[in-house]
Parts: structure tokens; C-alpha cells; sequence
């Protein structure tokens, strides 16, 4: 089924409120100032599907149905439809400037399970492989937009969830009983609760048997009873709740802290439950799609960084020629984690259960660059932007409305444009840079560091070695002594 | 003389109100949110005059007097006088975390007139020096910290000031009259105004003769009549107004758009005018010792960023002891911009005056890498800190304070420390990396792109071509042809 | 037809000897110390025809006849056989160290022309594609090895071929007569002539009318009349014709300057002559394919430094282990541009002669890595291995012969290891990092800057600025000024 | 004393040869391939005290007798001094292209042994420093070059000393007799040697009191008996050997291995012998001169390397200004290692003794600098050379001399340029980033990760994290867990 924009936003406003910000509920998320705006860009990824020339990449043939589907309602059953995943994001980054939650980590949560909930059933003879099915069906026939929930509170990291001294830091199944489970717990920052109609749950890690109760896998409405949602900070964020330019509206991101206090998920939601066996696998099926895939978000934020940077330039009066060298490097930046991402899905293999899988060491190394180059590319627009930009450094809407001396700073701030112009390219520069804007990519989707452990245990370390041995014309023994006592 | 922190107060409280944020007056800077976190770390300063470890910093003997004097009263005479003004800097980054606007770049201006006046008087048989001597001990006998203006609003990049359509776009003398000067136009990011009782206004780049009116030089106070002065945004600003830990409070910057409308200078105040040719030894001066001595700036920031990283650890649970490559990368960083400066005093000149100016190429090579070296510490930062402090990504103080949701959610925070300290721990990180402690070190004393054209135009590229083709044997002629035709 | 090492090497001895070295022809490039090496790394992939584990990835399937072929000999007719063309260059670069000529430039070559010709007869009404076809079959029953020849000596940079002083500084046209044509001047910087058959000649850029005579494509014999081949100097290459260790002898690369003294070329191996608007395509579709797969080229060597500086740590006494970061950044530096180079075929397409051609941008970007991170993967192999392997630190395997200190040297330098091995390991890593071995990636196949270029004119940079005006909610026009005077 | 050049290597000659290269002994290192451009380029040095330009730089006002002596006859007892050795090193690069060892390390031993054995004296009551003062004296009448010998051949990496199988594999005292000593072992990488009249031996390292006998600093005659002397490879040496252009022949270096078979060392030139307490400030005294002095060498290459740069862009037919934001990224590597290292002298401090030591936690992060930038610049140098510098892409001069072709060859390379400039041009940027004029900065004079070792130690990194907790309003205990277990 496909559904605009308005529709879905119609849909939204069905849910019972369970979301919250500044210590108060949101009402109606689709007209909150804290939430309003990731629902509007979400709107338009739906509306994209009416659009001609946009539908082919916001739109994909179920695999269930044969029909026409949202994008995110499908399966990625090729290369083909796992690069269609980043074209849909960089084109979203497109629209808004920045990440769009709710059409991102549930799809690819699904399509995960869907794999693995297959090896599960043959390998031990439980049908959530046919859960899975069903609800994929159903989030198809309703073109449900999913959040997906990974991340636990944690606590202490240096200790195991079972070690905590709160169990409920890291979600878990409280009970078991015939018509379903309860699970009870934290899941933090995570991304476009507020613009989604379901909640796909995954395990936080790749856990052994002692962590059996945080292997949970799963689906659950937003405003399932028992789940209360909490709102965080972005930088900046009080401006979107003000009059004026001083932030960006085209759209924008939310995270949320989820409090699951004994919710009830039945059985037919429960995709996985104490089989530990399967976490690692769902975390490394996930990563491979989800960090091949990121290279064109930061991508796409880096275009309209490119597109921010041009027209500040011009608004300061110079030509964006001026600054082609840098322009053309954070061009080079945004292809590396693109064409990288792409160079992944080249290098997958299909899972039996139809699931495209990107190789998962080139989806790690793209993670360790997309926690890298983004960052020199917002240096390069502050660089190009000038002063104006970097801090945000003019006074605010609210001066420039001073009938003192607002129209003398419009006057001031005048320069290769008129003044609002000028604050408003330069207003978008310190959004994407310092301000709410700004993705979270280095510890999105998990953190820089431990993409490298990926690298450590994947690459041929010893055959290197034996290679190079071979080359040189070794011949004795050359072991790896015990590392040097420090 | 010496003042302490809570005279210097008194001493600001008896200026006349001209300072705005919001659309609205301030009527204390010593109370407003605003402006009391930058009026309270400069107070710091004033104090530690008194404090008799931290003395040797902040003061030192002035050259006027010979007495003990705030170090910003003073004259920079010595190589090791220059590095007082580095270790300052430093120390005060290491108390507030952040940048002191009001003992900075007036301090200097003051200093490079004490030398260009110098120049002026022995070759224009003016008495610029005279006064410039004057008003320094006017400034020390008040114990005074001073603002400087240099950059101007400049409007169109393209175009001269003379050019511009807005003749105000920058300071300009309106009108020279017998007593004094009449100026006019803007004055644009300038820091630490609303801690400061004077501005040192310089002119905003090396003119020629076409730009004679906006060769003016002068000391002005803070609340002269005729000037407006009206505050700028920074990233997350309103926290710094709300209550709780979303900010930290330790101290803050200010950086002031200001409006003279006929601001009149009475001659003893002024340092030149319209003396087009001093104008380029102004800015040479200035920013050899302003870009040799901002590398300690962004250094004791980098300082602050290693411990909010080391705290940010552990309040996750982890030894700091994890990260300590990266650690050390970071205080490598720190170490180049601080140590590069020195490098400039060390390779610097006594001016006939007395001043002692930094070698102008090690000092704008120091600019391209405070440019460079800050941006890639704060990455590390961010990267060490995990998710929680990339974007600020927990719920804000509001939440915490919630009946309902706000217990769980410090509960939800503890980790390796209890809730709140995690939370002051990652607030600090972000404020450090994209909140309203970024100091603006890109284009602060102008722009990198600036700075690589006096790297340009020092080096001698022909003798090191002539070098080349001894060392090679060349015996031919090898000019330089003309550029190719695009 | 598949022809073995052995096989290969008897047919290259029957070729007329016309390659010098130092001054004198070199008569059987097969056991002359210039060229053996390169002639025994190209057996190898004729060899790996035969062993099962490695014929996959050295033979593909003919296009043209539908049996095996040696890969080199086939059509890359889809994004896979693009990749394999990767797959072949990494495992080539892991059998020697370096690079292998004969198998790569030639074959993109003829693969291109293929594309190119196919366009030109359906516009043009030739037959150059029937050529081709038939020229690709002889090829393939042959199992001929091709060079290829691109480069031109071009002389003076700012003029265009036609405006040379000497005509002769590009590969041009001298004589069209009935049966074919003579050709005449230089092409330089040849890779692997020594160890082909045939050479394959492109023009050396796209050209428009006024270079007509330039714009020749063709096949010739290596030992054609006329044809005068100089083999160049590598870094430390006479080290290659010295007893022992000082230089390792598992393969290595030869590059050669080709003079053309009016060779003539029959009709049926001339595939363009004077059809300048082809020219552009040939360098644009040849750049395709051969910037995204050499990043499977500095992988490869990559790899082996890799396994060259663990080699080193463990000679010098050390666990790999130690340098475990440093590993994984140079794994990651490899893995990056040999993804990057997959995700240009990911995002390639078909051209309508059966030709895949990679993604164009991202294959230029991918360039731009190539000539960046083997870099800095060399200095971490240097860093990693110590002073002993920077410089190549140590007496000469003469010196080691010395019957008067010569065991003493061993004695020296054992370490974790005998004396003998640790020198082995130690002129690994000089001979990969300033030795004979540097393949030369920074402008094999094009310079960075001619990469960057590309990017330049390729990205959409109006439409990122139109995108980001949206965002901004400006309205206003901002359209691009004049470039600011210098 | 002042000797001139002439009169310099007239001194060398007297020496009893005991060097070998190709495992055959050197008669006279004057004239030597292997040995007399090191020689030639010290005697340029020795020339400089008579030109009036350079005399400043290459002469110093003696400690000891207030006589014009050598610089590196003298004591650094100033910062200004200090600085002075930063210049000279520089303006000797400009002059080779490369490293001069024989006025270098062992001139900065002599200026250590003078500080810690007057801290010595002063602690222990033993008289080395009159022995230091006596031998200075010595080598100052008699204008002496100074070889310094740190590295031992070490062995395993992982054993101390005394642990290792052959105990010669460092340098220690084999006996003690009323008159002298007896010392046995290898040193390595010795630069300068055969340039040198004497050597200045060192300890390798700080040791403790279980390596006793590996603690011993003296002076040694370059010829003295027992002592054999052979020199290493370096990149492409045997071109120094070679007629023609294939390598500069302005300057080089040399690097040896020692053997010291029982060679005897009387008293009066024994300045350490077993006080292991000593041998750490050794080695802190030595890094803190050593690291901040070698930042102007690898800029003095580098302002080689920008030269070579722009005669290779001419002598390619483009102007050098195409490049000019490449060689400025050039210069501004150069001046941060320079600059950095002059920052350590200006943050040093004197030593009782009268010696100034450079601050050395600065000199080590300068250090960790000269260890990259160079790369980079090398880097740089190849990008805008084009690939005929890279790997020396071009036939040997053997060919050039062909009657066959040699013409023709001359013609291929003309350009911007003759031919010969051409060759010339490019051979020179091949010897400056993969020849034999690389210094190797990497490890001289110890390893990065030494340096870093000792960031680690010296940064107050608790100091900071308090700091950051009382900006961060943390009151909490922030203690450092164990680290987590991996």
C-alpha cells in the first residue's frame, strides 16, 4: 500500500501521546515544535511516491506482494535494492539537510530479521521466519514507518548487562507466558520514534548464554502501553520552537530515550527470545547494510554542506569559484563513503532467505570514514563561510526585530546579498556544522572504535605475513613473540 | 595599579548601558545571563593578581611605571614578555574552558600603536606616540581591560570599502573637527566588549590612499555616546539562561555586533587618521603577536578537552587509560599550535620602540594550523565520548526534573558515575565541540585563507628554485613561463 | 586458448629483440636481469590458468567464443567481470609485491575499443568494431599478453601536440596509404612491454580537429620494424642485476620509452585515425575502468607492507601485536580504495556494446585516493619497521660476504631472528617504500589533478546550492559574482 | 681554531683508513665515491666560517676561550645558541639537499656530557668534568668534526643488555684498568663517521643499575685501534658511484655500523663508566637539543624539495604558480617543524652548567612532526613533478649516451626545458623522496612512538581532568577504573 504525505501524518495522530519533551507530553507530534519537523520530512519521503521522477527511488516491487511498495516496506533482495537504500537516504539528506529516523534502522531491522529468523527455523525448527513474514506483510499493507531500537542505556561499560547493578539499563524479557512476553528496560537515542507507527526492537550486542534474558528481538507500537518516550537535546534545539531564521525548518532529526516499564509484546511480535546464538548475527547482518548505507547519508548532508558553503560565499559577495580546490575536496569527501558504501553492496553475497548482505569488512571500513570525513568537510564549510558562520556569530531574529536597531543590523549584515539572506545561508552553515543539524554519525549506528575491532578480526593478518615472507625469500620461522612487558 | 575581581565588577557597573541581546537592554553585564559568565571569568583574572601562584602569569612590571601591573597593562617588550601573554592565555582556557575576549585583542591593539606610533612620529614629525604613551598609563592607573575592534562589518567581499554602497559597512572618520574626530559605521564580532571598560579600534585591514577615511585608530569607551553595542548568538546560547547542567557556568565569551552613530573621539584618543600607509604595519604587528599567541589559546581549550575526555571515560565506566593514544594525539595538537607560537617570539625582533614583535611567517603558519590542528582534537573528543556526547544526545534538565520520567532517567544516565555527573560530563564535551564554548578559532584574527597568502608572499620561492638547480647540476636558464590558459 | 608460464615465456624469446637497457639490446628479456623478473610474474598468471584455487579469479569466459580464457583476453561484460579484473590485481600484487603491466593496460585497451568502435561504426558507417572483433580473437587464441600505450612524451606542457617544436614528442600519423598507415614518434613511461606480445596504442588524451594526426588507435607487434624500445631506471634497479639479498627477485615491474621510426600498421589492426570526437570517449571509458580497478592495485601492495612490517616487528623481536592500531590503519587504507573502486562498477552501467563501465566520478575519485593513502600506508610500514629498513640502514650482502667482518655483520643484526633474515625483511620494506618496487600510483594512468578535474566538472555544484537555498528558506536570487580580482 | 675546507680534508686524510664499503677498505674518504660527497659537503661547512654571509651562522663565540670558533666547536649556553644550530642546519640543507652527520650528533653529545657531568661532579665528586672542559678545548684548537654514536645494534627487541645472547650487540665496558678502559660491541647507523676526525659515544638509552656495563660515554679517534668502520646502503647508491646525472652530486650523507673490537679508551677521554643514574638525563639532555634542531633540518630539505618542485614544473613546460597552494602547503610543513623546534628553545631553560636545554616535551612533539610532515611534503614534491620524477621514470644516462638512440632520447624529454635540464630536474626530486637524499628523519635520532612515550610521560593529564570536572560542575569522584578487559 502506499500512503502521502498527509496521510501518514493523519496516521500519527491516531497514536495514543506517549512522547515527551521539557518535562511535558507532546500532544500531537505533528505539529510539536520538538517533533514536527522530522514528521514533515517524513511526510515527504511518503509523498515522493506520487512524484514521477522521484518514485523509483523512494518506491521498490514487495517482494511479498509484487506490488508497489515504499522503499522501506521492502526487501533488499539484491545489490541493486541495498544501493537503492542509499540512493532513498542520500535524497532524503537532499530535502532536509539531515537524517530521517523513521524510514532507516526498523526497515533495516526487519530485513534483518528476516534472514536470520530463517536460519533460525532451520536450524532449530521455530517458525519466526513466518512471524516475520506476517508482519512484514502487515507493515506493508498499513506502509508503516519503523524506528528502529539497538542502542541500550548500557550503564557501566565496562560491565556485562547481567552484571549492572539496574538490569533495567539494557531492555530485557522480565516474563514469559503462553500469549507472549514482557519486556522491561532502557533503549536510548534512538532515532525517529516520533514520525513512526512501530518500534523494531534488536538485541544491543552479540551476547553469550549468560546474557540470555537481552536476547530479545521484536515489535512493538509506539504507543504501546507501559513505553514512555522521552525527547532529547540537539544542540541549538531551542530554536525551532522560535520565531524567525535563527534555525533552518525544512526538517530535522529526533532522538529519544525509550522507558520500557513491562510491556507486553504477544507472540506473534516476538522474533527472537533467549537465542543467544543469533544476537551476533543479527548485529553483524545489521551493521553490514547499516554502515554500507551511511556512507550516503554523510553524503548527502556533505552536498547541501557543499550547496551552504556556495551560497554563503556568494552572500559574502565573493564568487564560490574562489573556493573550487576546497569545494572539489569535500566533493571527493562525501563520493569516498558513498562509492565505498556501493563498493560493500558490489562485494555482498545473497543470504539463502533472499537478503542482499554487504560485505561486512568494506561496511566496516566505510563506518571508520564516515567517523572521519565528514568532519573535515563541515571544517571546509566554516572555512569557506567565514566568521559569520562558524559560531553563529550575529545577534539573533529577535534583535533584528528591535525597533532600535534591527533595521540598522539587516543594514550590517548586508554584503554580496541583503541581510535576511545572508543570515539565513549563514544560519544553515552553523546548523549543519554546530548546530541541530548535525547527524551523529561517528557514534551512530555504533562507534568508530569498534568498527576497527571488525577490521582487526577480519582482515588475513597471518597470510599477510606469509606473503610477505615469501617475498623477501625468507625461510626461517618467523613467530609473533609475546608482546614486549611494558 | 592592581584591581580585584570584585571591584573590576563595580568599576563595570558604573558604565552607561548600551549593550543589547534579545531586543533588549541590559542593564548589568555583571548579572545579565548574557554576560555575566564573560564578566565573571575576566574577574578571574583580576583576582589572580592577588593569588600568588598565579601573580607571575598575570601580571608583570610595566614598562611606564615599573610597578606590578595587570600583564594586559603592560608592554610587550621582550620575547619572554610575549610568552607571558601565551601562558596567560593558556591558563585562562585551563579556568573557564573557554575564550577572554576583554584581555586580549585591546591589549594588543594597544601594544602594535605603541610601536606603528613610534614609526609615525620619527618619520611624520606627528605626536601619535605621546598620546598613545598617555593613554597606556591611563589604562594602567585604572587597572582597565580593554576590547579591540578591528574587524568591520565590510559588506560586499568584492568591493572596497570606499566602494561599498553602505558607507557605514565599515568605521569610517565622518568628520575630523578641531577637538577631535566624528566616526562612524560598524564594527562587527567583537569579543569581550561587555567585559571590557575601553575599545582599542583599529583599522580592519592594510588600506591604500583611496581608503584614507577608514584609516582611523583610537580608544573609545565601552559606553560612548553614540555607540550601540548589541551581543551575538553562539551555538545552544539559551542554556546558558536556563537553569541546571545543560550548560556548564564556569565562564564564556561575548561577541558584540557595534554600531557608532557619530560617535565622537576627542583628539587625545586618537592614534591615527587617515595616515593610509601605517595601516599595513598595524595589521602586520598585530598579527604577528595576536596568531603567535592564539596557538595557547586553542591549547588550553585542547587542555580542557583531554580532561572532559577523560571524564566523559569514565563516567561511562572505562579507564581513560583505553583511549590514550588518542589522548596523547590530542595534547600533540595541543603542544604544535602552543609551541609554533613560541617558535615566532623566539624568531622575533625588538622594534626600535621597544615592542617585541614575532617573526609575521611562523606566526601565520601557526594561524593555518589553529585553523586545522582544534577541529581534528574536538573530532577525538567526540570520538572517545560515545553517542551521549556527540550532539548532546540526552534528554535536557527539563526532563530530569520530570515527576514521572525524571528519576528513570538519571537512573538510565549512571554508568561509571552516578547520573548527574555523567550528564555534566557530557554537557561539557559538547559545549567544548559544537555548543557556545566553541572560541571560533577558523576566522578569530582573521581567516586561515589570509594567512596562507603571507605564507605566499614571505617565502622566497626563487632562491629555493636557485638552490634546487645548483644541488641538480642545472646549468640552463628555467623560468618561470606563463600560468597555462585555462 | 590458455597457454602455461613456461609456454608464455618460449613464446616471448621468439620475438626480434628490440628492448635496451644501459645502453645495449637486450637479447632474451626472459633471463636478462632488467626484464625477468617482470616475464616471471606474468608466468605466474599464466600459470594460475591451472591451479584450481586460482583459475577463478585468472580466467574468465570468452565473450567471443564462450571457452576459458586467460581473463586478460575477455570482455569485461558486467559489473562481476569488471571486479574481477580487481580480484586479478590484488591476488598479482600478493604473488610479487608490485605491479604487472602486461596483463592490465593493454587489456583495458582493448576493451574499450570495443565500446568506442561499436559507437563510431553505428555513427560513422565504418567497420573498426568488425577490426576489433577479430583483432580480440586472435588475441584469445593467441593468449597474448598487451601492453599498453597511452602516454605520449608530450614535450612542452602548456602547448598542444600539434605545437610542439617536434612533432615526434606525441605518437602521431605520418602517411595514410591503402593497405594502413605510418606511424611515427614517442610514447613514454610504457608499462610492461618487456613482458607482452603486443602493444595496444591509445591516444594519449581527447583531442579536438587541430590534432587530428594524434588521434590513432591500433595494435602493433612489439617487435614491429621500426619500433625502438628503452627500458627506464626504478629506484635502486641496479640492485635487481646484484647477487642477494639487497633486492628481492619474486617479480617487479619494467617500464619503458617507445620510439615509433615510421612503423607501419596494416589496416586491420588500425581502430582509429582521425576520428577526433572519439577521442575523449576512449580516455574517459579507458579512466572508468582503469581508476576503479587500480585500487585493487594499491590494495595488493598494501597488503603485502602490511604483512612486510609484521614481518619486520617480529625480526626486530617484537609482537606484530604492538603495532596492532598501526596495521589496521594501513588495512583500512587498502580496503578503502579497493571498495571505492568496487562501489564505481557498483554504480557503473552497460554500454550497448556489452562493455560495463564503472561509475566515471567515483572512478576519479577513487584516483584521487590512489594517490593518497599508499602513501601514508608506506610511512606507517617505514614507522613500524625502524631505521634499519628506512633508509635500507645497513652494509650491502657484499659487505656480509667480507671474509674479514662479514659474520660479524650477521651477528650484528640478528635479532628476533638470524641476521640473514631480519636483512631480508628489512629490504622488503625499503624495496616496497623507496625501492624498486614503488609501482608508481600517483600518476599511473593520469595524474590526481587530472582527476580532480573530473570531479570538478562532474558534480552538480548548482543544483547542491539550489538545494541548499531551499533549505536555508531563501528566496532571494543569489547567483555567483566575477572571481574577486587578484 | 678555524680550518677551512681544504685544510679540513688535508686532516681527514691523515686518518688510518679502517672504513669499508662493498666489503672492500676505503683508502682515502676524501675522494671515495661511497664517502667523499659527505666529506665535500662538511668541508663546505668548514669553508662557510671564511665567507662573511655565512660566517655568522656557521661560527659561535667559544665558551671557553671567547675565540671565533666553529659552531659546532662550541657550547649552546644560550637559547640563542641553540637557535643557532637550528639555522646552521638548515642553511647546510640548502646547500646538499641533505644531511651533514659529521657536525651534528656528536657535537650535541659534547654539549650533554659538559651538563651531566657537572651534575655528576657536583653529586658523586668525580672530576669528568674537567675532562669534558680538556677535550672540549681539544677540539676546538683543533677544529675537530664530531661524530656522535647512541644507537646500539640492540638485538632483540625485547631484552635488555645484559639479556641478550651476544652481549656485543651493545656497546659496553669490557674492562677497567688504571688508565683507561676497554670497550667492545656494536653501534649502528652511525651518521657522519667518515667525515668525523673523533666520536662521541653515548649510552643507547637510560639505563638501570643491571645494565651497568652498557653505561659509558667517551671520545674516540675515528681511527682508533680495534675500531672497524662499514658503511651502509642507501636508496639508489650505487649512482653516486656512477658518471652522469643520475644522481645529484652536491652532498650526501653516510650512515656505518661500528665494530669495536676491544678498543682501548684512555682516562682523560672517559666521561661516564658504569654511573647508570646519569644515562637517562643523557638521553633527556640529548632528545630536548637533538629533536628541536631536527625540525630545521627537514625543513632546510624540504626548501630543497619546494625548489626542486618548481624547476620540475618549468622544466615540464607549466608555470610553478599552477601550484602555488601545493607549494605553499610545502612551506608551511617546513616552518612547523622549524618553528616547533625553535618554541622548545624559547620555552628552555639554562642548566646550571651554563648549557640551555630546549624544553622536551616540546622537542618530542616536534619530534612526532618531523616524522609526518616531511612525507607529506616528499608527497607533494612527486604530485607536482609528474611521473617521470616518481619512480625516476626515464632511462639511465648509459642510455642517453647510445649512438643509436641516445639523440632521440634527449629529444623525448625536452619540454620546458633542454632535455639534460629536464633529466636533471627529475632526478633531484627522485633523490630527495625515494633516493638516496632521504635523511631519514623517521627514526633518526630515535622513533616517533619514543616521542610519544614521552608526551605520555610528561602531560599532567590528571591536572586536566580535574580542570574539566570544575568547569563541568562535577564534585563526584571521577576515579580511573581498571581498564577493561579484552
Amino acid at each position: 500500500m502506499l500512503m502521502n504525505g498527509e496521510q501518514y501524518k493523519e496516521s500519527l495522530r491516531k497514536l495514543r501521546p506517549n512522547i515527551y519533551k521539557w518535562g511535558e507530553l507532546i500532544e500531537d507530534v505533528t505539529s510539536h515544535p520538538a517533533t514536527r519537523l522530522h514528521v514533515q520530512s517524513v511526510a515527504q519521503s511518503y509523498d515522493a511516491a506520487f512524484d514521477p521522477e522521484k518514485a523509483p527511488i523512494f518506491t521498490a516491487k514487495s517482494h511479498l506482494t509484487g506490488e508497489t511498495a515504499h522503499r522501506w516496506n521492502t526487501l533488499m533482495n539484491s545489490a541493486e535494492a541495498v544501493m537503492g537504500n542509499s540512493l532513498m537516504k542520500r535524497a532524503q539528506y537532499r530535502v532536509t539537510g539531515t537524517c530521517q529516523g523513521a524510514t532507516c534502522a526498523g526497515w533495516t531491522g526487519i530485513n534483518v530479521l528476516w534472514a536470520v529468523t530463517y536460519e533460525m527455523d532451520k536450524e532449530l525448527g521455530t517458525n519466526y521466519h513466518e512471524r516475520v513474514k506476517k508482519y512484514f506483510r502487515y507493515v506493508e499493507d498499513n506502509a508503516f514507518a519503523l524506528a528502529g531500537a539497538i542502542t541500550d542505556a548500557k550503564g557501566n561499560r565496562s560491565l556485562k548487562p547481567s552484571q549492572q547493578p539496574n538490569k533495567d539499563s539494557n531492555l530485557h524479557v522480565k516474563e514469559v507466558r503462553p500469549d507472549g512476553i514482557v519486556i522491561r528496560g532502557y533503549k536510548a537515542q534512538i532515532c525517529g520514534v516520533a514520525a513512526a507507527h512501530e518500534i523494531i526492537i534488536l538485541p544491543g550486542s552479540g551476547y553469550g548464554e549468560s546474557e540470555k534474558d537481552f536476547c530479545v528481538a521484536a515489535a512493538v507500537p509506539r504507543d504501546a502501553e507501559g513505553l514512555t518516550i522521552v525527547e532529547t537535546r540537539r544542540p541549538s534545539d531551542t530554536r525551532d520552537e522560535e520565531e524567525g531564521w535563527d534555525a533552518p525548518k525544512a526538517g530535522n532529526i529526533t532522538q529519544a530515550f525509550l522507558i520500557f516499564d513491562d510491556v507486553f509484546v504477544p507472540n506473534d511480535r516476538v522474533f527472537l527470545c533467549g537465542e543467544f546464538k543469533y544476537t551476533g548475527k543479527i548485529i553483524s547482518y545489521f551493521t553490514a547494510i547499516y554502515r554500507a548505507a551511511i556512507g550516503a547519508c554523510v553524503a548527502g548532508q556533505g552536498d547541501i554542506m557543499i550547496g551552504a558553503a556556495m551560497n554563503m560565499a556568494r552572500a559574502n559577495g565573493l564568487s564560490s569559484k574562489v573556493f573550487q580546490e576546497k569545494l572539489n575536496q569535500m566533493a571527493i569527501n562525501n563520493e569516498i563513503t558513498y562509492g565505498l558504501g556501493l563498493g560493500a553492496m558490489m562485494a555482498g553475497k545473497a543470504h539463502p532467505s533472499g537478503l542482499w548482505i554487504p560485505d561486512l569488512l568494506l561496511a566496516h571500513v566505510n563506518k571508520t570514514q564516515v567517523a572521519k570525513l565528514p568532519y573535515e568537510t563541515k571544517v571546509i564549510a566554516q572555512d569557506i563561510s567565514g566568521g559569520i558562520a562558524e559560531t553563529g556569530c550575529f545577534p539573533s531574529y529577535k534583535d533584528f526585530q528591535s525597533p532600535l536597531y534591527g533595521e540598522t543590523l539587516y543594514k550590517m549584515l548586508a554584503a554580496g546579498s541583503d541581510g535576511e539572506t545572508r543570515a539565513r545561508a549563514a544560519r544553515l552553515v552553523e546548523w549543519l556544522t554546530v548546530g541541530g543539524g548535525i547527524p551523529g554519525c561517528m557514534h551512530g549506528g555504533g562507534s568508530p572504535d569498534g568498527a576497527r575491532l571488525v577490521v582487526r578480526a577480519m582482515e588475513p593478518w597471518e597470510k599477510f605475513a606469509a606473503d610477505a615472507k615469501r617475498i623477501a625469500g625468507i625461510t626461517a620461522d618467523l613467530a609473533d613473540p609475546a608482546p614486549a612487558k611494558k
